[in-house]
């Protein structure tokens, strides 16, 4: 079979994730929402990328494999319309062995699930992710929204078995913009059956994940960090304070260093 | 002999830190500068305290002794006026055994230098370096400036044995300040005999160092990182870009990640 661009992430390194990892085979909880990791690679200035869309090769290789194994070991990946339509993402999982990389039909392939409260995301014969599906490389995409999709939009995301998620009545909103809670977001994607979410980005939904209201929704995170300043002006992750309050947003517990690479990467739990 | 809170900082913690120190015992070398280390600690996004002036606990004990030990490894550290002017800080080294903390004399006992072209900092009864010089505990400071600096301020100085460096023709006006190029100031402190000096902040400093335009000095880079989000306000690395450039301002080469405590200790170079 030709070679895919498979990648390899060695039974060594993967050792001290475990502990941060939903457990396989994860039987559904009454917890009322999934598991929920909260990954990305960030410069030593905390940037994600030197500005939105513009590609920025920040971690290693090391790095990048271990990113498809995390994403082999969740049931589901999330983004924000910001990643979707800045960087047209693949949001498969190529670790060899899984579906569609010289495993079966799409076994261990995460279903990747874009956030597009507004339904800013146009969906075209480009986008990647669609492409894949076709391709049988990866799961069809779920979009979740607040507003009624264009036709147009949902045939295409149909014709590769995809979906919207239309979450009319728990939108909000706030300062002219339609948003919806991750409490609702994680829930319903629960009902579904998911047990497992990864998610990745970009800059706004993390700020928001990690801020004081919602950080209690996220079970690990896990960061990779590049030896590198890419300087002001870059998609920068740091959590907005609470209202009056000169307090650190958010601390890891448990944590674990671990270099890889020239990198490291940071594992830690945030709920008590 | 009372204790004065002596820091310990274990030998098997030395050794990964090794190759990024100037060598012991260091002879003069003719490259016209010191041996410069830039020490910082930062949280996870990048910010150096919550605010300027907020005493913020970031790293724990174990990086906290190893900032000291690192300070007996240099002949001077170096902070800009912010620093001083915002935290009253010591300056001077803890750990058991030097000079002050149960070794003779000033053995050990690195100069602290802070850089305050304007002469901003007004010196008082109550200024920690100038106490702990009195009190055999530290070094006498010098301060680089490009002012004459007040009869006070030199009286106060001068009692416990420090100085002002007075860079005058060297001082340029930019944006209607005084600065000095790093390089003078630099050159001036090899000078007087200092062979290696630690950087160790704040904020304008570091940004200024890690500007393309000056990031050759730097020897070696030692940042403690600790895993909490400080959230948008804070005193933040992040050095500017090069007018017009939208690449990384620098990267650290000859990485080195380690575990200490919950931070992690990165050491890495800059120089090719
Ligand atoms: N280094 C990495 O690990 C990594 C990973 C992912 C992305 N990235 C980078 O991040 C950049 C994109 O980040 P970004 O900040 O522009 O976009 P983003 O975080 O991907 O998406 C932000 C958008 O998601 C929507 N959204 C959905 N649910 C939300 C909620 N509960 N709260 C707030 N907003 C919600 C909002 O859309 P509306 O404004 O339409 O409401 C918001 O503007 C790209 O440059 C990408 O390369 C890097
Ligand atoms: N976490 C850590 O490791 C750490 C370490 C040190 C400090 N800090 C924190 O950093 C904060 C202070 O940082 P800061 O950014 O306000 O001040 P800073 O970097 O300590 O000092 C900045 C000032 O130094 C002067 N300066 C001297 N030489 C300069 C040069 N070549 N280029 C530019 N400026 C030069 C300038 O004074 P003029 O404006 O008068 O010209 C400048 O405003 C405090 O909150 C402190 O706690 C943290």
């Amino acid at each position: 079979m030709a070679s895919r661009g498979e990648l390899l992430y060695p039974e060594d390194d993967r050792v001290f994730l475990e502990p941060y990892l939903p457990v396989l085979n994860r039987q559904s909880t009454d917890s009322g929402i999934p598991f929920v990791t909260l990954t990305f690679a960030t410069s030593l200035d905390s940037a994600l990328s030197l500005a939105p869309g513009v590609q920025t090769a920040l971690s290693g290789p090391q790095s990048k494999a271990m990113t498809h194994y995390l994403r082999c070991r969740h049931d589901a990946i999330m983004v924000g319309v910001g990643t979707a339509v800045a960087d047209n993402p693949s949001l498969n999982c190529r670790i060899q062995g899984v579906g569609g990389y010289g495993g079966e039909g799409l076994n261990g392939q995460p279903r990747p699930v874009v956030v597009d409260p507004q339904g800013r995301w146009q969906l075209t014969s480009e986008t990647k992710i669609l492409n894949l599906a076709r391709q049988g490389r990866g799961k069809a995409p779920w979009i979740v929204t607040a507003k009624t999709p264009s036709a147009e939009n949902a045939k295409l995301l149909e014709e590769v078995g995809g979906c919207y998620i239309v979450l009319g009545s728990q939108a909000q909103m706030s300062e002219g913009k339609t948003s919806i809670a991750w409490l609702d977001i994680l829930r319903t994607i629960k009902e579904t059956g998911i047990e497992s979410i990864m998610i990745e980005g970009g800059g706004v939904i993390i700020n928001s994940l990690l801020s004081v209201e919602n950080a209690d929704l996220i079970n690990s995170v896990i960061v990779t960090i590049a030896p590198t300043w890419l300087g002001q002006g870059g998609v920068v992750v740091s959590p907005p304070r609470s209202e009056g309050s000169s307090l650190p947003v958010a601390r890891l517990q448990r944590t674990k260093w671990q270099q890889l690479g020239d990198d490291v990467v940071l594992c830690g739990t945030l709920k008590a």
